[in-house]
């Protein structure tokens, strides 16, 4: 489902991780970098070799044959239970056979709702109804395949039958209802309208229903998604008026996947919750609508103009209500099971068979789904498909490579998650490191990932070559950071090695991964030069993409240059290319974060207080307006801290000394880094990740395992790090946020012993 | 003319100045104050007698009779030369005379073209003629009388009939075109259409004729004035889709006032310019619009996007062009010669008639103008019917008041500048203070002046009674500036005694008296409480203001009091109530502001070297678009702030000498203050702003001889504090700014000196 970049305020809010160098490439054409530089991880010898199948294997990857499987797999709508994304996934597993690889297709049993009935209605103080319709295009040819096309709605949608009175929320996160409340203005009773961005969508429903609403509307704005942005298709790439975002709403910040078996795969004989106990659900209807359907809506709205920041970009005056706009909202879903089909295709490794290097993008889309997922699952495709070239010249993996093509990803995260489930134990025993992509444009390389492995993928950045500047990504990503940076970031883009490495949040299929069974993990994609308008509709297609994602295929090309490159290097690696001196500098920053976090709360509720005895709140405002002051609340307490910052001490040590180590290894010619002696250090440096989860997960969501990475329980796939922490700060439970600082800190201390064994592990092995 | 307020970012950026205190009304109605306070400048004795003359002066301001004089005066359109602005100047010195004031009309004959022919018209690729038309509205009485409205245009542009590309310039501020440079889009031979807001309208067809530009169209967007605002009217206040803002487009920051006698009264004997010779008319034809009329014109526009900075509210793409859409624009004038009624009436001074204190506001409308001017003229006439009362009563003040009813105030500053003009010498020696309004609401004070009245006009906003709040208007303000300040600020506003009175730039009638004639002057005005979309249009009428305006006048009502206020104290007082102390305060912020834009400047020049250097700007863009890098610049030498640090070291000195005087005398039980004696202290503090002007005025307009304030070159409305120096910075003149800096230095010298003798002469009168 490709998290939505979303633009609010000067620019597009291009997501890019970088850092400092100056690297240009040495050589324009095949990005190959210099082959006799160094290689984290590899001897020298074994570095040269490395370079030398790298090199061979970026060559490979060919935009013609990317723009044939996205003509093939887009060609018709291939959602879930669809008789096309099976034909899809069994003309993949084809592919891998055909290309060498070791692949079959696994398959589970997932609940999928879909439309039976759906109806949006402006039934007072006019009659208005809404089409929920995606008309067809003229020149876009699998725009009409109407019959096959799945209705514009929100999966796992309760269904209901309501009509209230209308009330607009903006975005319809949290700070958007605390600002309701200061205008006097309730939702009880009501169903609300939000508008697409600032959330993933499933928080606005839920939001909603904590707040008593009845149902919810969410549309998209041209302001975010449409004529504001630039031109709409089919004229350009942006969202037409009826365009209509689709798109899950189930609680996956819970648990993603499928509803009824929590933390177990969903195969044909597992135990499943009865529906009503499916803790994912929405607790109130929800409907996605065009701007073209909610204009009328909108209009028909009155109360309070709304605050400045919530004006979008319709020729209308944006106001609240509630009314006197009355709305008949209904959602009846068909509630049925569907199969579901996984592709997975191994190489076998050569020398550690049992280390895995895994891979994932999905195949399933909401339509037809070109750019989302199908732009960047062709790159997939010829990655595996170059690497069965590479086997044929000779190749030979040290470790497993697990390609997966994963399926009912968009409803749930749900193929990936099942198959997680399913293989947890042998996932927690192997894998190493995840590596995802889910789609792809022209740009600069968004990277996310694990902390641990930022200096790895920063090397990897170095030697891919952008296709427009002919400089490497890293370079480019670098200048694009100092382009847009405060003074004090510019300083660091400019002085720091790495760039980094983004945290991960959820919205894609690394999320059983990284946060249910603690594997590192990276998730890539290019992006910010290609306008996107058609996410999650039935324009995102082929012609689309062709005419305005990535034309020619180049990032695609760059896209499987640098997957494919990460995963040879960690297939291939002496010593697998963990790092914790960047890791431990990360977290540190998110120490300072939460003492600022805190520091400011208790600013705040001091000034807020003392506002209140000044009487502010009713002075500064018009009296011909209702604004209610906000609640009197004594300051949050001081927190103890100290537990964390010990654990980060500790971490900085073991981590500095493992690098020590490192470079002692690597420093004498290399010879240290003899293969066979490696593998014990090896196996303790795969399980770095696992001791940053703790089995009990997170407070309230036991699922969320990892402790430094979540998606955030109210912003969904936004990233909340050291999660138990943060909300429970954020939430103003200060118990718990101590409590919780004392258990991060304990997680940090198993990290420190593993890094301490590892360094020990590594000196042994290297001396 | 009054200032717009403009909304840019999150809230209505209402403009008002304030400080610290805790005073509120000790009384609801009245808003008398406590009869027994001191107030500076009066012996203790005299503020008892004082504050009983206010207290029955503020009882008497009649919302009533505001109510009835605006029906009144806007029944019909009003601009200079009609009919109806010649009878309302006759009425108005009818009324005068029957409050007991020695009243006369001055006449002064100007330069003022009216429309003969207008047109915009899209001539390809498709066709469409601009209405022009501003229709009728049901229930709006007086939108109908046509034949006596002024068209839509832009007074004192030339003529001219062009036909050209068109190009989007945002607002068309210095700023915009050189973001068209880094786009690579040139305006010569073009017609540039630009939407209001961000600077006094006068400059946007300046600085396209600078680039090249060919013709100039000006619009209202409904971001900044129409439907994304609030509703339009006339369901709500805001501008509807036909709603255009007339306005002057007269070079007026060269010099205001009749462009054929720069410098001298228009009289009618007066020596002229020829037309051609007249600098202040446009160099371009320029023309307003609604945004009716602009749509179709943006919607013709290819070519990039425009910067999300720059999108409006039309529900369209922003494109920049040039082009393809050709325009064709077409202004003729009337060029002829009008006559203007300046309204001057008397109350002549009991013990020191040569000293004057003055008070304006225009009556002269672009049509019925009941907001702009007349919501506040009718306050002006309620203060003069009400001093007429207190005369009655025995009241006897000491110096001469002047009330002044200007006319031609629209079509720039005419009767106010002809009139300053023509009694320069008289001006010179007599006034000692000039209060303007020009247009009043609902919401908070807005005071803005010269800052040695800063303490005092604090001191007559604590006695004036907020109508909604009750609270005192100067403690209502605080805690409106606390609301919306930074933390910094918030600590000032709580701690300085005094708010700050902000500068004044130029657009109303004070700018005569500040910055030609150095006579102290103050502008105040009610806002931020009510919509406004109908500035200089049609629908600027009764109806209008007393549905959205201040309905009921109770603000009508503040303002006569708060203005009033300020004119009998000033009037009365025993020692007029400079203060200096307040004065070097806040010219050393000036001070500290221009090293840092010194500074600022010199960071950014060396950035963007360095950023040159590293190729950023071909690099973190879209290469399909076309981006051009910004010129490689020297960083800005480091300047001599020596003489201005030094000077203003010795003001702060001589301020608090003075105030030291002032506190002893007043200490003293203010026995000292024994008016006799400050006869020679009074006179010499009225020369305290003389002393800050400089005969050969500014660098490149010697009209301008203030040199602490100045309307912005390039702003227009907007002040330029230190202009001299400020604007060679910001003009990257090095050597002009050094020397300013001497010059400047030299003029805060001089009224160190000034202020000085005045220490002197308190002394010695005092002792």
């Amino acid at each position: 489902m490709r998290r939505f970049i979303l633009s609010v305020g000067a620019c597009l809010m291009v997501i890019v991780w970088m850092a400092q160098g100056a690297d240009l490439m040495p050589a324009a054409g095949g990005g190959t970098g210099d082959s006799s530089a160094p290689v984290d991880g590899f001897s020298p010898d074994s570095a040269r070799v490395e370079r030398d199948w790298e090199g061979k294997f970026r060559a490979l990857p060919s935009p013609a044959n990317m723009r044939i499987y996205m003509q093939r797999i887009s060609a018709r709508p291939h959602h879930v239970g669809t008789e096309y994304d099976r034909l899809n996934a069994e003309w993949i597993l084809s592919q891998f056979r055909e290309w060498g690889w070791d692949a079959h297709i696994e398959d589970f049993d997932v609940l999928f709702p879909t439309p039976k009935e759906r109806a949006v209605e402006l039934v007072s103080p006019t009659h208005f109804k809404a089409t929920l319709e995606e008309p067809t295009v003229k020149d876009d040819p699998t725009s009409d395949q109407h019959a096959e096309q799945l209705p514009s709605y929100n999966a796992y949608s309760i269904d209901g039958d309501v009509t209230a009175s209308l009330v607009y929320v903006n975005y319809g996160i949290p700070e958007d209802y605390e600002q309701l409340d200061r205008l006097g203005i309730s939702v009880k009773g009501a169903i609300v309208i939000a508008r697409y961005g600032m959330s993933w969508r499933g928080i606005k429903p839920k939001v909603a229903a904590e707040r008593g609403a009845v149902g919810c509307i969410i549309y998209s704005d041209p302001h975010e998604d449409g004529y504001f942005r630039g031109d709409v298709f089919p004229t350009g790439p942006w969202r037409p008026m009826e365009g209509v975002q689709r798109g899950s709403v189930m609680d996956m910040v819970l648990y993603p996947g499928d509803p009824l078996t929590p933390g177990v795969g969903a195969t044909q004989d597992a135990k499943r919750l009865p529906l009503a106990e499916a803790k994912t659900l929405t607790k109130i209807p929800v409907l996605p609508i065009s701007y073209g359907d909610a204009q009328p809506l909108l209009a028909a709205l009155r109360g309070p103009v709304a605050p400045e920041g919530w004006r979008g970009s319709l020729a209308l005056t944006y106001h609240i209500g509630p009314g006197p706009a009355q709305v008949h909202l209904k959602v009846k879903s068909n509630w049925d099971t569907k199969t579901l089909h996984d592709v997975i295709a191994k190489i076998p490794g050569a020398d550690s068979p049992e280390q895995w290097i895994l891979r994932g993008n999905h195949e399933d889309a909401w339509v037809n789904g070109a750019e989302d997922p199908v732009s960047a699952l062709v790159d997939e495709m010829e990655e595996a498909r170059s690497m069965g070239e590479l086997l044929k010249q000779g190749w030979k993996p040290r470790r497993t490579i697990v390609y997966c093509v994963w399926d009912g990803e968009e409803e749930g995260l749900l193929g990936s998650t099942e198959w997680g489930e399913e293989h947890a134990d042998e996932l927690r025993r192997h894998a190493a490191v995840y590596i995802n992509t889910d789609a792809n444009g022209r740009g600069y390389l968004s990277a996310g990932g694990s902390h641990t492995l930022e200096k790895f993928m920063n090397g990897v950045e170095r030697d891919i070559e952008d296709p427009e500047t002919k400089l490497s990504v890293w370079k480019r990503s670098q200048l694009r950071l100092i382009a847009n940076a405060t003074p004090e970031e510019r300083q660091e883009a400019r002085t720091r090695p790495d760039m980094r490495l983004s945290a991960l949040g959820s919205g894609s299929d690394y999320t059983v991964f990284v946060d249910h069974l603690g594997v590192a993990s990276l998730n890539l994609g290019f992006e910010g030069e290609d306008g996107g308008g058609i996410y999650h509709s039935i324009y995102d297609d082929f012609y689309w993409y062709t005419h305005f994602g990535d034309p020619d295929f180049s990032y695609g090309r760059a896209l499987a240059q640098t997957a494919g490159t990460a995963v040879l290097r960690l297939a291939d690696a002496d010593l697998l290319p963990f790092e914790f001196t960047d890791f431990a500098d990360t977290i540190h920053t998110y120490d300072e974060q939460l003492k600022k976090l805190l520091k400011d709360k208790q600013e705040t509720a001091r000034e807020r207080n003392i506002e209140l005895d000044e009487g502010v709140f009713t002075a500064a405002v018009d009296p011909k307006e209702t604004h209610v002051p906000p609640e009197r609340e004594d300051p949050p307490p001081y927190l103890n801290f100290a537990p964390l910052d010990n654990a980060l001490d500790a971490l900085t040590r073991s981590a500095t000394q493992y690098q020590k180590a490192l470079a002692k290894a690597e420093g004498n010619g290399g010879v240290g880094l003899a293969r066979a002696s490696l593998q014990q250090v090896n196996q303790t440096l795969i399980e770095s990740e696992r001791r940053l989860t703790r089995p009990e997960g997170l407070p309230g969501r036991p699922w969320f395992q990892h402790q430094i990475y979540a998606p955030g329980f109210y912003t969904g796939y936004d990233v909340k790090t050291l999660p138990a922490v943060r909300e429970a700060m954020e939430q103003k439970k200060w118990k718990e946020a101590d409590a919780a600082l004392v258990e991060v800190g304990k997680v940090l201390d198993a990290e420190s012993a593993l890094i301490l064994r590892a360094y020990q592990e590594l000196e042994n092995a290297t001396k």
